[in-house]
């Protein structure tokens, strides 16, 4: 079946965030990253700041999410926690967009949102430690704790929040239609071969 | 770094052999896959039968295996079990062949055996179980067992080898550079992706 609707799930620093934006050009159709983030503070009402936080990091994990769950807003949260509030939109708005029409979809365990529909294709961006050190320092600076030690705290909490609402295991190729190392393929080489696959898809 | 030594790990009817085997075609290098058993057999003196069926299976799961081990011919397996024999002997004989040269192996962990090369590109090719269980049907024709049981044994069986000789996920997308669902991509476009990733390695 033909492929019209691109989810990428990324490790951090990969450059799985550029290998989808170019993919979005090439095909000339929407790319979602910052603009789900937005949708879903629209929709939930929580600051995009906080939902980009908060969004693919492990449910629970922030004293403020559990502080937000206990005063529990009646009718806006429905008794969920923060997290799971949070989720529930997400759910809502990728399933929106993608029936829009064709795009590429960035993070958010979109793979997993869209599994009924048979019109996806799921891509996986990672890359060695070492080619991901680099790249976060070259693009976000330093910062306190090692490029190695804020690798890892991300993929955790990224693996720990996709476990937790989909029950698959993070980065198991069988989740995915491809799975792409950029530090040996290239991050524009990574998207030519995506954009050929959709084409070549019927 | 180029790439010239090709590592094909695949679940059983996924198509990654005939993948394997359209790659060495277009760069014009050896296909190592049952010369690779013959080989094995040979430096091990079993008959290359027993070779295959032992080869990438669980370790002590033969009761055939235990035999031979208890027997302990003193020596030549050198007190090793008949699995970890095997896995001597197989380790031995695709490091050499890596030496000879550029060339593409098929399954036997051989993207972990050869961790340490710079110059090895690690494939993963899986398929949805559909595609698999028509595949293999007909390929191999039909037997008692359905063909999902038929695949859910083989996977497991080569999973649970990898893991024990590797310490790794087997089918975790870290383990390797690039990995194709061969029912969505197809075997051939599968091949030529690889080709391409490997004439654009410098």
């Amino acid at each position: 079946m033909k492929k019209t609707i691109i989810t990428i799930s990324r490790q951090f620093g990969s450059g799985g965030r550029s290998v989808g934006r170019q993919i979005a050009e090439k095909l000339g159709i929407p790319f979602y990253d910052k603009e789900l983030v937005e949708q879903i503070a629209l929709d939930s009402g929580f600051a995009p700041k906080f939902v980009e936080e908060h969004g693919e990091h492990s449910p629970g994990k922030s004293i403020l999410s559990y502080a937000f769950a206990s005063a529990g807003v009646p009718g806006v949260m429905n008794g969920l926690s923060t997290a799971d509030f949070l989720w529930t939109i997400q759910c809502n708005v990728i399933l929106q967009l993608a029936e829009k029409g064709p795009c590429v979809i960035v993070g958010r365990n979109a793979d997993y949102i869209l599994k009924d529909r048979k019109d996806v294709l799921n891509v996986f961006v990672h890359a060695d430690m070492d080619f991901r050190a680099d790249r976060i320092v070259r693009l976000y600076g330093e910062s306190e704790k090692s490029p190695v030690a804020r690798l890892q705290e991300k993929d955790k909490r990224r693996s720990v929040n996709y476990q937790h609402y989909t029950g698959r295991t993070w980065g198991d190729a069988e989740n995915y239609d491809l799975c792409l190392n950029t530090a040996v393929i290239g991050v524009d080489e990574a998207a030519d071969i995506v954009v050929n696959i959709v084409k070549n898809t019927k």
